[in-house]
């Protein structure tokens, strides 16, 4: 079951330059960073919110570490934006296979890893109204932070 | 201070058809309906979580009314896809000054009224690192219902 907004994922060309408009506009500091090569990103997590399940809910800043990431790409078709919008569960891999199961095409055949060691999967834009949608679970370690 | 990410607004071309994927899908039950004229679209809230600042965190789904509404010429260039995102403050006229006064482009003079009687206005994208950023201040009764 999906109980929170974990985070909204935007595109930019530089991070640090976008970390410090968020910084400077808002009062915003970054709870975490990290590269995950897999991926090729570069990211910066913003901690807006603690959410009602325990969770919370971030901004995460994300720069391509080249060209020919999935990043890469959608930031050069489309220019700085929201990128991608994530739900939050206890059970990414149960929700992830009954989400298949109602005919909408999930990206990884198993979840992979993502920012602060959770695990992750996509589900497809075109099948979702356009909004490429993560379903993040939290590390256990990640959760005691919050 | 912004203290929730309030919202994620959604463009779609069909309402029903929309609202209908999100329950389907993830079983997400709408919460609120309105049509609002002055912003030219018809819209369904989604409650997915509370926040630690006492509100909650939607999904907005928007269709427009009229193709000349902002949202009607954004669903034309773009297609459906998330439209712009929200931060909740206990005071949207001292943060929006605030942020005006650090050359940040305020689309509206004064606040103007959004979804279940909240005040709102809106930042401009192109100086925002390319993301629509609209800001809340949640009406009294409605911080009530959360």
């Amino acid at each position: 079951m999906l109980t929170r907004i974990d985070h909204i994922g935007i595109a930019c060309f530089d991070l640090d330059k976008t970390v410090e408009f968020y910084r400077a506009t808002y009062g915003f500091e970054v709870f975490h960073t990290e590269v995950n090569e897999e991926q090729g990103v570069r990211e910066a997590m913003i901690k807006i919110n603690g959410t009602s399940d325990g969770g919370a809910s971030y901004l995460q800043l994300l720069e391509p570490t080249r060209e020919d990431s999935a990043v890469g790409k959608w930031l050069a078709k489309n220019g700085e934006g929201v990128h991608h919008i994530a739900f939050g569960t206890a059970d990414v891999d149960e929700d992830s296979e009954a989400i298949r199961g109602k005919g909408v095409r999930v990206l990884y055949d198993e979840p992979r890893t993502g920012s602060m060691g959770s695990r992750i999967t996509f589900l497809h834009p075109k099948d979702c109204h356009g909004v490429l949608t993560e379903l993040v679970t939290a590390a256990p370690a990640t959760s005691e932070e919050h």
